[in-house]
């Protein structure tokens, strides 16, 4: 039997169900496909649910990118929708699927498999759950009920469980709907990929724009009304009112199916697979977001559940599935999202991560401009990067801002992939005009600030560090170097003052016996500051990396 | 005599030797640092002057980023201007300097000597070219000189002479300040870096906004009126009305004084350095546009005056001068232009380039979306990308669109740098969510489409060499497989129309004797169509790489 004419099955038809069988049709043109998924809608744009909710993307069918018929027509695809598997036999190869409607079993023969069978959200089992008007947000029915929620005008106040980065967006747009937001995270900090001190300054930037941020508190219970909706939301501290209720806890792989077929499951409990897609059993694939990964800068299992990871995969498999040849070799955690009008990005690990993985590393935060200063429209970014201090190879990246961050992170994902070093991402030969970037691009002159430490020419310390140590009460010199103005602007409590231009003539006035720690308004002239101690004969200094600007702490007058 | 108590001198005062001279600063708190310009300003942002002109910059305060007394009060660097440097002693270390009003002469001794002296513009001996109203603009003191012109109000028409860089941009400005602008340029091309096929893309762009382009014509003099301004240019083939004419031709590096001083030039006519930005003279440094750097892609010289390339050249002599060790290993010709709200960049090598370096290249160009197509404000791009078929390495790329092309153009910056195979780049965990990216980025699916091309999967062929097959008056099938609607509204003349729902069922229409060339829209349905013909057992079949979007030659209807 040839290829073309054996039967490719594929369980699930979102993101990377349809790329594959999509990819698979263009592969070979006779070869017989079967799409069958449990869900109404098929091809959908996940992502951009949260968006359709706030009404920037007005019209439902532009998320709903495609439909049965026209695979049917233009691919020759078929596509079962409201069909669930119920069972795969991987000896007889046979799937059997039951019509969610009409109840009535069908049993497939394949030749090839690929499960893409999704994920779904977690849902406490807390007392009240199951009032109405509490919502997760996953497909695009999801979608249309808080729609319909929202423009029901009933809503005033919403509460969000979870601050990751479904929880953000939703934030957002129930805010720009005109409904009063709070977000409850049992963390101690939102947005749990990023390290705290970014977070932070994240959270900072959210309660500006009006919403409620309670971290380090866990949701106990629901309560309701006589209609059955929800209207409090009881945490371990507080109680809430809540006309409307997303939870965003996070999501577990759909690998039941698979598991009682025999298909291994891997230690991140999503489906594994090789660089191949393929599982444990011999044709059958896995892909998209039931499947684990590997990352790239730990070489480790990872499960990260992304569109663009499922799209990527879905390609794979088909090639792989139709006789063809092709590796998807892993991920990099890469993110984004836009909060308002700020922009958020990760790449790699995190400084927290990264520790955990056990790297000795080195990290900075560099305040700098999305573009010349002198263009109209040039924004502030902060970039957090981390390396290792062994290698000196770059680990990961953390970019908030409202100015470009989507362009650092890829440029940091690509670098990544090819496992530069930090010094080596310092003379990338990046496109330069004043409209797009500075002279020497931000996330050039962070690489070479990190370098700068990775090679001992500064001592730095992130102003998290810095904060914890006041905390904890040491003593220890904290040298503002700006100038009289920006002092008087408001600067951290309990520092010392000399400008930098008066700093090498009043050094007799710093008690060389403590730790000095020097800062300024973005890092620079705190360096300059340490250097001119340094140079001074005094021994223990450091700067404080991003100083004011990366400060998420509050300031004195 | 320690470091600390050396002489550093630097001899310009611009990107390269202002970043130079800080940079040693921040190594050596205590050296003596001199700074000679013959110029009037120091530190300026000269890729910022069209943008001064065009008044987009209103303060020419912002451009001049630090003067003189900055220098001095804050990072003890003597600077002088109007100060020109006439020869240097090398055996003796010294540099002899003439003030330019006094005319005094002042001998330097140095340790380390940086020389940055920049480049100048070509001024072609034509007749009339000292007529009042032609300019060129390097400096900020051209640009002063412009803006004044063009503020005098008596200004119509404006011809520039050259298509390049600096000519696109100052075309933009120029009809920003309601100026009629024309073109000449003596290439068959303008962006004379890009491919012919792309740059018509963005020929035709500024066409539709009212700029006039002469291509294939050179300047032969210059007219003028009584006050001596110019009236006319004369070229080969027209005469043009002009009050003001922009020269931008090209620039060539400032030389003169390495060369008397037997410092070595290498091949491209700039200065010779190694990775460290030693010339062949011990002690001796040379950086920015006076200096030539290795082409990262060949391994070969390449002069690229850029002042990214200044910056981070001017970081690393700074370093290797004050006794520390670094070195740049090179560019990637990285380029970007905004020419109104066209973006335009480039990376690596162009097709034309690879080909002349002796590569057997693959190549593509596929239009794509620069964000979520439902999301709003998403804007189309056309990227080419050009390929190695034996190593399958990336060799470069080209883009251009209102969409966001720098971003792009970054990572594939980053991806050249680490010498990435085409299949590397189609997998790169890029950073997604709608507002920033599709869910496979356009970078991705190019990747994609070229690699299929490169492993045979798909055969396809550039709209010019579509366009060049026709010119020549050779017999083949250009297939037109979009919908009715489409057809109708605009194809390319000539063509047969089949559409791709009834391909399959009417293949016996097509002579499968002739070669056969299939479109569509974008690129995808003409693959889509090919397949189909390939099945259907068609032996000589192409596909249109990016179709109409990429056919810059007009329709017919």
């Amino acid at each position: 039997m040839s290829n073309e004419s054996k039967h490719l099955v594929i369980i699930g038809g979102v993101a990377a169900g349809m790329k594959a069988a999509a990819k698979a049709r263009r592969e070979l043109p006779m070869m017989n496909i079967t799409v069958v998924t449990d869900e109404q809608y098929i091809s959908y744009a996940s992502c951009g649910t949260p968006y359709f909710i706030g009404n920037i993307v007005k019209d439902s069918k532009k998320l709903l990118i495609r439909e049965p018929p026209y695979f049917k027509n233009m691919h020759n695809i078929d596509v079962l929708t409201r069909h669930q598997a119920t069972s795969i036999d991987t000896k007889s190869k046979q799937v059997k699927v039951k019509g969610i409607e009409k109840g009535r079993d069908i049993i497939f023969n394949y030749d090839k498999l690929i499960i893409a069978t999704g994920a779904q959200p977690i849902i406490p089992p807390l007392p009240g759950i199951s009032l109405g008007n509490i919502f997760t947000l996953r497909t695009v029915s999801d979608a249309f009920k808080i729609k319909s929620c929202v423009e029901s005008g009933k809503i005033k106040n919403a509460v969000i469980v979870g601050g990751g980065l479904i929880g953000l967006e939703m934030a957002e747009n129930l805010v720009l709907r005109g409904i009063k937001v709070t977000i409850v995270e049992l963390l101690d900090q939102i947005l749990p990929p990023l390290d705290k001190d970014m977070a932070l300054i994240v959270q900072k930037y959210l309660e500006e724009k009006g919403v409620g941020i309670i971290t380090s508190d866990g949701v106990k219970s629901f309560e309701g009304n006589g209609d059955s909706a929800v209207t409090k939301v009881i945490t371990g501290k507080r109680q809430l009112l809540a006309d409307m209720v997303i939870l965003s806890i996070g999501i577990r792989p759909n690998t039941k199916l698979a598991q009682e077929a025999g298909i291994e499951i891997g230690t991140t409990r999503a489906i594994k697979v090789n660089e191949r897609m393929e599982t444990n059993i011999p044709d059958v694939y896995a892909i998209g977001d039931c499947a684990e990964n590997i990352h790239l800068v730990t070489g480790k299992p990872v499960w990260i559940a992304l569109g663009s990871t499922a799209a990527k995969m879905g390609r794979v498999a088909a090639i792989n599935a139709t006789g063809g040849a092709d590796t998807f070799k892993g991920v990099l955690g890469t993110l984004i999202v836009k909060v308002f009008e700020l922009n958020v990005g990760k790449v790699g690990l995190s400084e927290r991560e990264a520790i955990k993985e056990g790297f000795k590393i080195e990290s900075t935060i560099v305040p700098a401009s999305d573009m010349s200063h002198y263009y109209p429209g040039a924004k502030d970014i902060i970039i957090k990067l981390i390396a290792d201090v062994t290698t000196r190879k770059l680990l990961g990246a953390e970019i908030v801002g409202d100015g470009i961050v989507d362009k650092r992170i890829d440029i940091i994902a690509t670098a990544l992939t090819f496992g530069a070093m930090v010094d080596q991402v310092s003379k990338l030969d990046l496109a330069y005009a004043p409209p797009y970037a500075m002279v020497m691009d931000a996330i050039l002159v962070a690489a070479n600030v990190l370098n700068n430490k990775l090679t001992g020419k500064a001592t730095g310390i992130l102003p998290q560090k810095v904060a914890e140590k006041s905390d904890r009460g040491e003593d220890f010199i904290l040298l503002d170097v700006r100038t009289d103005m920006e002092y008087k602007s408001g600067h951290i409590k309990g520092c010392q003052y000399i400008p930098l231009d008066k700093l090498a003539s009043r050094t007799h006035e710093l008690d060389g016996s403590k730790e000095i720690i020097t800062y300024c308004r973005s890092g620079l002239r705190a360096v300059q500051a340490y250097r001119i101690l340094k140079n001074a004969g005094f021994k223990n200094v450091k700067y404080m990396d991003g100083s004011i600007l990366a400060w998420a702490y509050g300031l004195e007058k």
